[in-house]
């Protein structure tokens, strides 16, 4: 089982360049930590887009539909900004047959407390535990696409029930 | 819904006592996850044991067995020794109308390139996912408990098919 | 021996607004470090301000003097961002009868790889074994403050000499 | 000026065998320090050995002021575990004409909270500060070779005056 992981941006992928004291979007942290911890998965990464979600359009949410549908595998991870990716998950919510997780994180995996490597090692286990549907997986939670919201007060996911 | 995290010890615990030059096992690490991590789940902690899975005897199973059972909650997550944890899946197969997910560490939590909190937030969201049955989440990889083992020299999990 | 340690901004001390997606200089490194650390030794804060060395003007820079000068002690550590620290210990180099030693880091102290704990180490262990005079304490080097540039395309510091 | 690192072993350089669930001395933390960290200082690596201190004798001391004695370098610095480190740095307090700085850490540098980058950091700086004698560095502190004691109940270094 092939996993595809495609990063479109967002606070888990910032990195800081300091000479211009400036925070961008860097390579996919999941690349690193595909190297760092001691996973054994088939996993092919696709670097899409660098967005902060914040920056996100409807014509990148169409090209995330069509980067995950054409997708060769039916198991697609989505690591993504964490602001509007409950918009990311309705848009890709009529995907058929395949299994898409979207996560990310609050603060960046380069980050001492990052909560990258936990978000990142829940959403590969439900990629590998559901049979289809979009997930996205946050705050320890699974949440289904079309019932989530992000509280940007609190900074975190809720169900919308 | 909430999840019972019952702690037996293994490596994800340990921590190192300087006086003594010793490694030992400690606090339950998901205990300090949920302190360190944003994660809104409602996760009471049983420290039930505190002992490397080498050590551990068919007596110690029973005990876990029992713990799972007699637990309040059908989601409960075990933190294990590596070695055995294949050992102790089995023993837990016969439980019915929970799902149990055990995971550990293949390098304590405390260390800074420890995979506990990617294999925690594996096992989380297994415990959502899967509606009962006995699992294992390790190497980013979600096993069946019957269909796992622990290859030493590889130091790593393989399915036995 | 009290030592005070003077904050006035830089990478050191920045820290993530997820809600904004931007990077801001946040409450002093060295605060945490005295809590995290081991360190045993009697250091008061004073967060003077907080900005990128880039936008430091001359005027700030007199502000450092006279708060190092008014001190009443005579071991002085100011964190600082790096672009300008040889600048900032130019003007410093006129006080008299104190030990000096700037420092700050090249990635952030809150980042995994951060040298904020390594250089403020080498600052603090300066201030202890100099009588009197103004340093910079980076890239594992102790510099005099007449004798140290930085140099941005390299982004390290060299000596004039 | 070439600065010579002779690692002796201790909790700095300590590492776990998840097969053996055993803590023992490994590679020279300072290697990964020089790799990991912006230093740009000319170090040469000694391993001369690896122990424990509390297993240390007085031939290994015998050793290691021989080492120390010989080194082509005239800045030594002495990575060592914590317990009896101020045994060794009063075996060293005869040589003449070096710099020698001993140091270590409470935490193996492996650690998420060790304090060993922030104490090489400090010994490096006072190897560059002092013009000759025998220093440890720990706790954020400066000591005399001759003029401190480890606390062991306490865990840190204090003056004997």
């Amino acid at each position: 089982m092939k996993i595809n992981a495609i990063a479109v941006g967002g606070t888990i992928d910032k990195i800081y360049f300091d000479a211009k004291s400036k925070y961008e979007v860097g390579e996919p942290a999941v690349r690193k930590m595909l190297v760092d911890l001691p996973i054994h998965l088939d996993v092919e990464i696709t670097p899409l887009m660098a967005k902060d979600s914040l920056e996100m359009t409807d014509a990148d949410r169409a090209d995330i539909v069509r980067a995950v549908e054409s997708s060769s595998s039916d198991k697609i991870l989505v690591t993504h900004g964490t602001d509007t990716m409950p918009e990311t998950a309705r848009a890709l919510a009529a995907v058929e047959g395949k299994t898409v997780v979207l996560t990310g994180a609050l603060a960046p995996a380069i980050f001492k407390d990052s909560d990258a490597q936990f978000n990142v090692g829940g959403a590969l286990a439900v990629l590998q535990s559901k049979e289809s549907g979009v997930y996205i997986v946050m705050n320890g939670q699974v949440f289904d696409a079309l019932n989530v919201r992000k509280d940007r007060a609190l900074n975190r996911f809720l169900s919308l029930d």
